[in-house]
């Protein structure tokens, strides 16, 4: 039948269209893995490329791949890092089989192509076969393994990238605003003046700590368990060809990959890929908390607490005219509990892991590459288009700071808690300032009380006018 | 040696205290098992007292057991239901055996102590059998979930009228409120006016929707598996036992149990607890909803929003004298957060069933029977320490209301989306009010503004000044 | 400039893209929601249509919106509801502002089409305004959890379907292999006899639990808060809208909706969308044990259990030959992490609602669609490719069930569980059958050890040989 | 009264026991927060003594503090750090106002016993007052998160200790297994050898990166906030006091602690907690990993998989004689979902915070500390009564691998996939060997298919007989 070729497989006999690169075995798991309509994350499908050419680069410098066949697949494998073929990628995102669907995918993908580079006709596997040839030396069960931690690192570099970007301007943006000395809140209660330049430093010394922890995690995925074949022995593996296959993959990836000590725990552990997941969780813990107290802040604009003003990016309402609302924050909450649950879902795939393997790689990754890509996205977004506009309402901050009760509490080296605590009680039922109230009952001097209730010195450690 | 005796099992010898009423099984799950620290709950090792009972008279019924053992058996598990050798029961709350320490800690103790009402010494089993006798008909397999479900049943009771008791203080408090006109807020901005008793009305419809779901899912914890035996097919268990237990068991417990349709699906799936626990998690996120919202309309006293007064329950500051903060919402989060993580544990151990048992039941009991007890205790606290005594600040309100910008919604039907919105733009860069800068533009007449801008009138639907 | 049009709104000018129906709102939630590079779910924007079609036929029965405007508002969204326009939607999948922008990307892409059946030039609000006229009487805060509910009972209709036929395909099993007698295992440790069809009986159960726990959660889903407008007081829809609205919108959606009993309730609270979350969970924890069953009976095929071969989907590896993996069962469990997951960040979004309203809407919905659709795809692909096709090792399953020492259980009301003990004991150290020993030990004459030793009696309940 | 003393603070008068070393703040929170029937840990309440014991030399020393006062509260924390008073430490574990009721129990203890070392009668504050003398320069919120970090390093050494223990115990297996191959399995399908060793070695080395993974999280909690006082700012408590107590409390604890760069921030965030209890998430992924492959290898003894033996711990089964279950592993996993449980309520509790402070904290530190305690336990329980005890079937695994299909994968380089894959499916429908079917077929001579198919060698990498 003309538009088809017959491929055959332990299985038996399918058409495959005619024009594919991609072979039986992928329109096997095409038709059996029906589930998200989305594809892997395109890096997945570079890096698994990557690792047939550094594979086929050392299977033929061994001798145990024909130069004219290692040639044409390392040919092959360059046209798709060069971005070319990516349609032939076709396998659903979430599937069974522990990426071997993905492992095939590519390698019938690279055979086919080196084939036609050598002459032949699609699907003349006796020319270039994808698993003799293509897949020599490897199993799905490194190869995979090592893709994922490819295009993770690989992704991960943007995010690193944001998040010191956000890092930046949170610090900028402190310094920007050290002096609007406003009312420090514990419990949403009005406490002890604080400078909101205080507040965005310690906002931008929380995600610091998240580039230290996320680059310390990322570190571990640097070991790749290259070499492992099917359950980490290695067997079919030359060991010389596992020490080349991993230099060439070096330079092809240009990471500093190396090979992990153990191959058998590296093909059956997943726990250095759920911790990942797992910074990236507290990375979302930071940036929640940051935009919960924006969006707090910047309640209002007349009747909340308003301290600040985001920058109005859209209409808020679609039936009040006139309101702008937190729209970036809230966004930056929601990837913030879509990386939690996606978390979740990663260790209830790293816990499924039985004997030699986990197969539930594919959830795994599926998962972490959409973290770190809408955190990617979530945290450009939220410096360009909300932390840099911040302004402060420094007048209201101000005029909040002196009429609360709480800054009676640098009183209390001078009069004990005992004391205050009556003065304050006093003060909750009438509209009193803290200074009013001192001065009518003559507690202090007037001197000593401008200068112990002095808002800015209160932000600042140590006991006033001692 | 003296001060202990001998007892032996499968495993070899081993010294019991003289005086336990437990015997040597209990023993190696004391050693084996030294996690939490904690005990199960108590009601756990009653409801399982009560299958012991149960079972003997059925088995007695049926000539199966000795009617002089059998009243023995029912006169010491009527002593435990009647509080006694609660002291007796000393497994830990997570162990491994999916129950089975738990279910022969009382099938010993019953054993022992009825040797003694028998006059024998407590350790000779040849009077009566922890296993043949006491265990007779039975297997951990169904005495432990059966035990399960009547302890959760007889614990939810308590919860349920407490959800109930805080529902009916909710919606009181709704009609205490409902006067209070203040502005309600969308994305944390001011939006249109709402009375604080629609606030708290929508609470107690919320409350009173776990009610009802908590009803539904409990209900399929009155299917019980008494007489599944070992894996569900009844071995051993003679058809008239297996309906005169239950039987029994119902009177005894009071609650009307009913046999499963399918010994062997209830012996191996957990989900029936799984479901109810997530019934829990829905109450501890309606139950945060509450209390975020209290807190946030509690800020203040003088620089938030300051809606209510929450009763002050303890001084809130070991150095902020006068703060009072609003620890019982506080508490409440912080249940809801509890139940919602053994929510988690309780879905991964139902996740973990293999083939014939979920072996992971204990520490699904313990995490199911501690979110019925604090959200029972924090419903109750929440009720009587916060809810019942909130006051609202009706002036405060009403203000917010007449200075905000959202109320210009109101006008929409009569000036359209752009005019309205070209109005508020102006208004978010002065301090005019609505009705003002309505007024200085006159756009409208002044008595058709004073009706459209009532703020009562907008707390209910339907066109003003139509 | 050609090829553009400029829009105006609350902040500023801009172009937007001539032929594009969309306008200047969704252009610029398009440019700040950069996140996912995912859509919302088509179901979605249907369901928004359909809210649109009926609130435009309710305003012009009340003479609210002119017929020749209502007439084309009409018209437009018939044609979206017919397929058309479809790629008109353009807003990201996780967006701030609590879904105003897939509201107004409805509004101004029905607006635009319907200024164009009226003769006009898309952009010329002044003859359809999409918030004066297409959003007449609405909200996003009401349209938007109208169509979240609208979409998810039409997609849950299909997943219904899928599970129900599940049911039956496990129950069919279940009767093929009703006379494979094999050996049942607790704690994965050889127990005593059941049937395999017991076994696929039970799975059949739970997954019928199921269908009754989402249906009757999904129940709640009909009562929608259509009406409510900004803040759930319906400020601006009349009473009459209000009922007219819903009335239509039964008819648009074809589903038995009704007005919730509080619009205010219904627009902060998300607990019935987080409730049918939960359910979806709990169909995931039972499917995934399922999964896990068959793939622990499956294992082998020489090395493991053995005790059920699955159809063979696709060579199972790219490195050794001969192998199939139970790719399908796999792609289930992994289905159920990633709905479990979607569960966690349904979870935290459901909490994260403050006021009058739940701004994290959009995740919650995106989440909850995909967790329908790839459970929907999961199980049709459960039974099409794998429970269908399994068969069972009858003769192997029969001979485990010989030579295990758990039969000896059934002795037990014969011997005491004592002395069954200590022959269990012996029978560990050697590999003689419970019936050689009992015969050499001449414990019970030969007939008796037969009857009482027959497998297949063994899987009901009773005693056996009395 | 007799029996009672009277106390009075901000809310009024209250009886207090006369014995009780609390006083009224105490009482007060022991009767808002009546919750799980749990107190703190002993630990926090040791840790809390240490932070009064350091402030109180330093305040002392800064002349701020009467040396009376001074010594009697020191002396008075002195015996609490020796075990004393432990009954005097009332309050619930899960309560509100972050921990400030847990910093007056502690205030109110030692004002009282040094009120009562230097001759007062217990509750006269004039005397030394909890708040202005005890408290002198502090605040709860930095005193509890202090005291949180001193807490849970101090119990993280015994399971840092106990880690280590495991994973020394499972090489030492590893290498006393190292000579049993057997049968690899991926997807729970035969597939290569492996040696036994190398499996236990790779559970070594998961674990050993755990230890790694802990020890860095732990380090970034020696960063203390003590001086940050109410809201980080440091107000009343001066530069030289933060010094100083910071000093002391590093000779008093034992522990090398260091000021935090930024007490604002490190007042308000609680990542290092959220980070910290991840990593044990992490280890217990790992440690549930091995249980269930501990108890997959297990299964048995006759009709499961049976490749090892675990020390029988207690009988398993009240009804089966003679079965033993792997209650070990099992309590093992049930421990993992525990602090899977309470890692995700730290989460919850860890994005909960607002501005200034997380009030969530007692939360997270009950949550916390008993997962740093039961996985101690869990560990400890593993190693001595499961892991030492394995022993290994070895003949059956041997057997097991020669039946085998999957060792044809080691004939890939010789004779290629299609051809490999043709004998594989010959061999799936018969009972032949692999040795017998190349023998059979004369695929290879029988020395070199003996060299090629050696269990031993194929366990290591490397192409066989090139």
């Amino acid at each position: 039948m003309s538009g088809f070729r017959i491929e055959h497989d332990l299985l038996g006999d399918k058409e495959v269209p005619k024009d594919a690169y991609y072979g039986i075995q992928t329109l096997r798991a095409v038709e059996n893995f029906n589930i998200t309509g989305h594809k892997p994350h395109p890096e997945l499908f570079l890096a698994v490329a990557m690792v047939k050419k550094a594979a086929a680069m050392a299977n033929m410098e061994l001798g145990l791949l024909d130069e004219r066949k290692g040639k044409a697949i390392i040919y092959a494998a360059d046209e798709i890092l060069a971005g070319k073929l990516a349609d032939q990628f076709v396998v659903d995102a979430i599937q069974g089989g522990a990426g071997t669907s993905i492992n095939m995918n590519v390698n019938e993908v690279i055979a086919n192509r080196a084939i036609e580079i050598l002459g032949g006709e699609k699907g003349d596997y006796t020319i270039i076969s994808p698993n003799t040839d293509v897949n020599m030396s490897q199993s799905t069960n490194d190869v995979f393994p090592t893709a994922i931690r490819i295009a993770t690192i690989k992704l991960t570099k943007n995010l690193l990238d944001e998040i010191k970007l956000l890092q930046n301007a949170l610090l900028k943006k402190a310094k920007e605003l050290d002096d609007v000395v406003k009312i420090g809140r514990t419990h949403l209660q009005d406490a002890v003046p604080i400078r909101m330049g205080q507040e965005f430093e310690a906002y931008s010394r929380a995600i610091g700590r998240d580039v230290n922890r996320i680059k310390t995690s990322l570190k571990a995925l640097h070991e790749i368990n290259l070499g492992a074949t099917a359950v980490g022995t290695g067997l079919n593996a030359k060991v010389e060809y596992i020490e080349l296959a991993v230099k060439y993959l070096k330079d092809i990836s240009g990471l500093p990959l190396k090979k992990t000590e153990s191959l058998v725990d590296a093909t059956q552990n997943t726990d250095a890929l759920a911790d990942f997941s797992s910074t990236l969780k507290i990375l979302a813990l930071n940036l929640s908390k940051i935009a919960n107290d924006l969006r707090l802040m910047a309640s209002g604009p007349r009747a909340g607490i308003a301290e600040i003003k985001l920058p109005p990016m859209q209409p808020g309402s679609s039936i009040m005219p006139g309101k702008v609302n937190p729209v970036i924050p809230e966004v930056v909450n929601q990837v913030a509990f879509q990386v939690m649950g996606n978390d979740h879902t990663i260790s209830l795939a790293a816990g499924a892991g039985q004997l030699e393997l986990n197969v539930m790689e594919p959830v795994i990754v599926y998962n972490l590459l959409q973290s770190v890509e809408i955190l990617t996205n979530a945290i450009r977004t939220f410096r360009e288009k909300c932390i840099v506009g911040i302004t402060a309402n420094k007048e209201h901050c101000r005029e909040m700071v002196e009429k609360s009760i709480g800054i009676i509490t640098a009183l209390l080296p001078h009069i004990g808690y005992e004391k205050a605590s009556q003065i304050a009680k006093e003060l909750s039922e009438s509209d009193e300032t803290v200074q009013e109230i001192l001065l009518r009952k003559k507690i202090l001097p007037e001197d000593i009380i401008e200068e112990i209730l002095s808002p800015k010195a209160m932000t600042e450690p140590g006991i006033l006018c001692e």
